[in-house]
């Protein structure tokens, strides 16, 4: 059982089509995703153009769903859409049950990157713990994406990570890692109890923190704050074992 | 003063003409760089093609230097050549006073993502110590690149970047460091005392020691052995202070 991390969306390669891949984007789309889930919402449907969750919601409406636009450009909200991605507004928001169309940059290009791969999962430090469980009950090769920012590493997508291939390694014995899965986890180790702290140095976190998003940050900073792994189930992130239908929408 | 770590070459971008790029690869080019250097070698040439290193070994030689052609192909010896890419090996031959000229594959790549740049050093974990004191004095701001191995992040490279953050930041209070930079200071961190170990854990490493070059590994885990930084000059590698004049040879 191989653990491969690329440490940025750009090189991820070609996940093998028997691998399962996991996207971190720790700021802020896969904890945004997290917080959504954990907060009853149905799911959340990832997509890369502004236009094409317009749409998307407009069908889903049609239908007669509950949805939610949300959704960032250069870190903030965008004209027409009901949510940003920072995760702490998402809580003052009632989103049980509910639809949620994401557009964001850096998340969505990740999951681009991994389309080949069997099965994919979004991961954050919230939900690391839960996701490396269900790795090591699967029992496949793993290909961690860190997303990344604009084609740069990103400190807080590598802690994360590495948060995951620690638990993972303690689940399996003998796990094989690359390079990149050591350099991954030699980071979750160094930072390991101030995950906050390395979130506030890090690039992105103190850009997020110049626009005033800190209360992100915490949340974002809180390992293993939630049980549950997330999957990719046609087009929509979902918790696993999260149960019920798929809507029958056209597109991705 | 500004540090940017680059986990492997091909992200290294363009360096700014007013920064320092610091090429690191550890197994094995710039450790035999330094190796061949401390034992008093005139200076090291590298360059990227193996008929390209005949040429220049034969010019020098008509010029009356001694001239020693090294370099590797795949980890192993190339024909007509005195020597592989091995420290170990270069340890048994006399090679003070000698021009050296090596061709290798990613370091020589490595080099060549780093022209723009206004001033070149090249580090191993034998001399990171030194070439952080000299950059900590040259108050300019530092672009390390990691080689890698075959586009893939290469641990031993990430340790040995690491270790050089480490001391340049110990050296210089409030120095400014990427996200890539605090990366490789956390693995060195990780792997502190245990840089033997780390060698031999990466995939590189475990590769060299499947040849027999476990020596080799040793000797590139020796931090801090040497101290001198090594720079480019007019397309010589040379401890930075060496003096002597350049040698009339035409093109890199």
């Amino acid at each position: 059982m191989k653990t491969e991390v690329a440490l940025r969306a750009e090189e991820a390669g070609e996940p093998d089509p028997e691998a399962v891949a996991v996207v971190v984007d720790v700021l802020r789309a896969t904890t945004w995703v997290a917080t959504a889930l954990e907060r009853g919402a149905w799911g959340v449907r990832p997509v890369p153009e502004v236009d094409e969750a317009f749409r998307l919601a407009a069908a889903l409406r049609e239908q007669g769903h509950a949805v939610l636009l949300a959704g960032e450009r250069g870190g903030l909200p965008l004209p027409g859409f009901d949510l940003g991605n920072s995760p702490a507004e998402l809580t003052q928001r009632d989103v049980a049950g509910r639809r949620l169309v994401l557009t964001t940059t850096n998340g969505t290009r990740a999951l681009g990157q991994v389309a080949s791969a069997g099965e994919v999962l979004v991961a954050s430090l919230r939900n690391a713990g839960a996701t490396a469980l269900y790795l090591a009950a699967a029992r496949r090769d793993v290909h961690v994406v860190c997303a990344g920012t604009r084609g740069r590493l990103s400190l807080e997508d590598v802690l994360a990570a590495g948060w995951l291939v620690r638990r993972l390694r303690e689940a399996c014995e003998g796990l094989d890692r690359s390079d990149g899965a050591r350099v991954a986890e030699a980071v979750a180790a160094a930072w390991e109890g101030r995950e906050l702290e390395a979130l506030r140095a890090a690039e992105h976190g103190r850009r997020l923190l110049d626009l005033g998003f800190g209360a992100d940050l915490e949340m974002a900073a809180r390992k293993d704050a939630w049980d549950r792994p997330v999957r990719l189930e046609d087009g929509w992130l979902r918790p696993v074992g999260a149960g019920g239908t798929m809507p029958e929408v056209a597109g991705r």
